[in-house]
């Protein structure tokens, strides 16, 4: 058994963009699982952009009543441990359905131990697939690409979507989901890489630099017919840029604002309110925010369609892991400035899958 | 037979608010029906804010393809008729299924006699209810506010509504409706007259002054537990008081943004787009431009519903009726200024059937 638990908490809230110090790791006991909890090793932890929120003070995401799958949203107190999705072992089960050996996914956040109740663990099966993609492709992020583009962008054959951060672990499904469904897909994503990556690997119709000072000019010409959707997930100049190239009916499910995250003044305000409101009134636009947790009750839905579509390679994924609990502060202030191409995991102990 | 044909055509293309000289009456022949044709004399010519839009050089709605219904919404060219909502009397008939004396619903415009096609009208039956409401609550208001709150909205009980213009056309309806439905409903409307119009008479459990200076908090007050459904017909000062207030899963649909028609640069700006942007995903809010043609296959589910609420005295309506063609442009211009209560027309010859 181990001795001791490295967590990492938080030690300031950020201002701005978050930097080393406002992380800290302490060492604490190994918590016991009591009756009917289990005694987890985390393996991976997912790092996404959505936690930034939590280190802030104010409530970033509405969290349902019925579900405490998204507590994580709700701020971290200062000297608590970083939340976050992980896929842990389960060294010591005190619950009857699970055995040690079993591999769970859950909220333990960023540190190496953590004790979970036995009878609400969604297990994962390594013959199934790798047990990483439970937080990328098959996990959060591709349940959210899956349900914002099935259940608001409903997309349709020859139309055009647009999705930035396009080789990120979202962006890169959406993608792959329209193209499956018929769409033409352009995406955006930072530098020749992701590009490449997007077109190259992903099969995006076409994938635009976001830094190319003409962002703009390339998209409207990358889309003769307009846009019918696009996935938000970046906001600022991007949305400024998409904008006034929605088509009448356009459907635009809203998953996040990565460019705002670390704004502490908000960025690219160049149109205003009222202009965005007469577009969504005389082009009957649809906007709509939303979490994968709106639609629970796709989930098994989720599993079974994407899991198909992974095993017979129609949707493809890109891992970017960074080893060791220690170097997750680090990494995660990288997911800002575009450092990782696909889903960012901090592998905390080894994978005994691999 | 009449010998000329009075209209009120566009003079020039307002700066802001429209004035007198934008318009001008001009007398020219009555127009001869061809085969499978009918002339019709105009009786009661609806004035909507829409049709502000189509006074502008560009396109004010999106109008799709599969119905010519909206043809409205295109600008108007200079010199030529005012569009506009009309119920007619059939004069002389070259079509089958019509006879001289029916009353048809068109878009006859601003102008005494019209030319109609006999087999794509619709037409209305004084016995059934006044023909007058055919360009009200059983018209396009009400099919806008019917459509716009079912579709979108979809009120629940228990559930906080607010709606501005709430005496008007469309607020009034929703407002109706969503007490139907069991909401708790939260008017705002242009002084007390209407105000009280909207409790006493409608049926709305407050309805506040837009004109009051502590707006914003008197709304706050006025919804103890947020607000679930925010109609937006009005834009501006107001839409930035209820944003506030929206609860998770809130939804806004927009079917007009009166406030902003007249303005020359766009008012009530003091929120921004990224501010707007977070709340919309932290909170997974829907918004969605609509107009009651995105729902037309709905068309007889409403009038047979919207009939039954509104001859069972559930649903209750108001019109204010100006008499003549020539007061039209005054008339018009009123309704930028709340100076109606309820549904606006220009009475352009007798009602026969009153």
């Amino acid at each position: 058994m181990p001795e001791f638990n490295r967590q990492i908490v938080l030690a300031a809230r950020p201002k701005g963009a978050p930097k080393n110090s406002d992380f800290r790791l302490v060492e604490t006991p190994v918590p016991e699982p009591g009756v009917g909890e289990l005694l987890c090793q985390t393996i991976y932890l997912s790092l996404d952009p959505y936690l930034r929120g939590s280190m802030n003070a104010a409530k970033s995401y509405a969290a349902p009543a019925e579900t405490d799958a998204i507590a994580y949203a709700g701020p971290v107190e200062i000297g608590a441990v970083m939340g976050g999705g992980t896929v842990s072992r389960v060294l010591e089960s005190r619950a009857d359905r699970i055995a040690p050996g079993d591999f769970i996914v859950g909220l333990a956040g960023w540190q190496d131990y953590s004790i979970a109740p036995g009878d609400a663990v969604h297990t994962v099966h390594p013959q199934d697939a790798p047990i990483s993609t439970a937080l990328g492709v098959l996990g959060m992020p591709g349940m959210t690409a899956y349900t914002g583009l099935l259940n608001i962008g409903k997309p349709t054959p020859e139309e055009t979507l647009v999705v930035a951060a396009a080789s990120g672990a979202v962006g890169s499904v959406v993608g792959q989901i329209a193209k499956i469904k018929g769409c033409r897909v352009i995406g955006i994503a930072g530098g020749p890489e992701k590009c490449a990556f997007a077109v190259e690997v992903l099969g995006f119709d076409v994938c635009l630099d976001r830094h190319d000072p003409e962002l703009a000019s390339l998209l409207e010409a990358a889309c003769p017919d307009g846009v019918d959707i696009y996935f938000e997930n970046v906001g600022g100049s991007v949305f400024e840029a998409v904008w006034p190239l929605l088509n009448p009916f356009a459907r635009v499910p809203v998953c996040g604002l990565i460019s705002q995250y670390n704004a502490v003044t908000p960025q690219g305000a160049a149109m205003g309110i009222p202009e965005v409101m007469r577009e969504i009134l005389t082009k009957s636009i649809n906007l709509r925010g939303f979490m994968y947790t709106d639609f629970l009750d796709q989930v098994d839905e989720f599993r079974r369609e994407m899991g198909n579509w992974v095993s017979s390679g129609l949707v493809r994924y890109r891992e970017h892991v960074v080893d060791g609990l220690e170097n997750a502060p680090r990494a995660f202030q990288g997911l800002f400035k575009g450092e990782n191409i696909g889903k960012l995991l901090v592998r905390v102990s080894p994978d005994p899958t691999l």
